[in-house]
């Protein structure tokens, strides 16, 4: 099993994502916010590039139907229900409902796997259930990091390289470079997770912007259970491990 | 002094580097041949974008007067006189001649780089030359990875680290990830420069095709003391380290 990883997002394209399963990371804050609605109920959340199309969605599905998230700069976008803090994606607000969500990193990055056979999101949380689900599909692996603004981001790299470890089959070198440097990266890092995403600029950032609570919620390793896959253009759990 | 370290090519535009030292480096090979070039007493190196590029400004300056160096995947371009290894460009060939340079990586990188108000080449082989004309212009500096086909290098941003390090006045968390990333990678490997260089993906590439002693010749720190400027349009000798 092949496994490469992208470190930003203008280094890949659909031939380098063609057959495989692709996990998309955004660590600071949309794969974990995604986890965490689905998790807590949500029917499913649906990823879109830009606010605008998710307008466009809202207005065909039908407004009141569905629940606007996102943010622009960190920050909830005009006419959005709910912006990109895990914590406010609560049973009571998200249950059953859909969610489109239009982050600035994850989801496109989400939106450009189209080739990919498997599209899945990966974050701390869910960390183990998303190793899981790799070995068990069997394919190549294109760890993507969505990065920030299209530079590279410290803990989303660290984060691939957490999973390479753990879906790599191998103790030998790796093929790719950008795996073998996200495992050495996160290896440098192992047991200061939290202190990778405290310390990072977009952990900065949060932590200046009121959001220090989603830094220690999104650097929780293995706080979730689910697998969130993207299928059709809608994002669902694939499989809860232990069951269901 | 503001650190930056881009890991990958399609990661950085002209507002990131405007203004700053870029410091460009391609440790295989182009990066090296042109601080190996210089050493040797060629006049200048002259990098484009593209062979046809070459060809033209050959047609235009009189193809007698101008050596054509570069490669395309690795090997001699149809029509060229030399390819992209260091151990061509010897005193004999290139002694006081003009070489036109198309890389494929390293050369476009150092063409893009037109906002920056110094554009200096680096590699290990002048690592401490160029740590010393970085420091010496005080600029913030942008440090540019050329990578290898758009995609992440292992080298490069072992290299950009030890750079890092180097330059770097200070001891406390950069505020860059990209830059705060290589700096742990060339933590994470200092003492093993030649491993890096001989097990990346370029490295092994490389010796499959014919071109190991290229690769211990490219992971020698300070094997060199030149730091080449690029200046409208044209690579010179900046500055010797200890004269000149």
């Amino acid at each position: 099993m092949n496994i490469k990883v992208f470190a930003t997002p203008r280094e890949w394209n659909e031939d380098d994502v063609r057959g495989t399963t692709a996990i998309v990371i955004d660590v600071l804050r949309a794969s974990s916010t995604i986890v965490q609605a689905l998790t807590n109920g949500a029917r499913e959340v649906v990823p879109v590039s830009t606010p605008a199309e998710a307008g466009e969605f809202a207005a065909k599905a039908g407004r009141a139907d569905v629940i606007l998230g996102g943010e622009r700069e960190g920050k909830l976008i005009e006419g959005f229900d709910l912006g990109n803090s895990p914590l406010e994606y609560t049973k009571e607000r998200i249950g059953g409902r859909t969610i489109v969500f239009a982050s600035t990193n994850g989801a496109p990055a989400l939106v450009r796997c189209k080739s990919a056979e498997h599209v899945i999101v990966g974050s701390f949380n869910n960390f183990s259930a998303t190793v899981n689900a790799a070995r068990e599909l069997g394919r190549d692996v294109a760890i993507i990091c969505s990065g920030r603004n299209g530079k590279f981001s410290m803990e989303d790299f660290v984060c691939a390289g957490k999973l390479v470890e753990g879906i790599s089959k191998s103790n030998g070198p790796l093929d790719q470079d950008g795996a073998q440097a996200a495992l050495d990266m996160f290896r440098y890092y192992r047991s200061q997770i939290v202190e990778v995403v405290r310390g990072c600029f977009h952990g900065r950032f949060l932590a200046d912007a009121g959001f220090a609570p989603d830094l220690e919620h999104c650097a929780r390793v293995d706080s979730h259970q689910v697998v969130p896959a993207l299928i059709e253009g809608k994002i669902k759990i694939q499989r809860q491990n232990g069951g269901s």
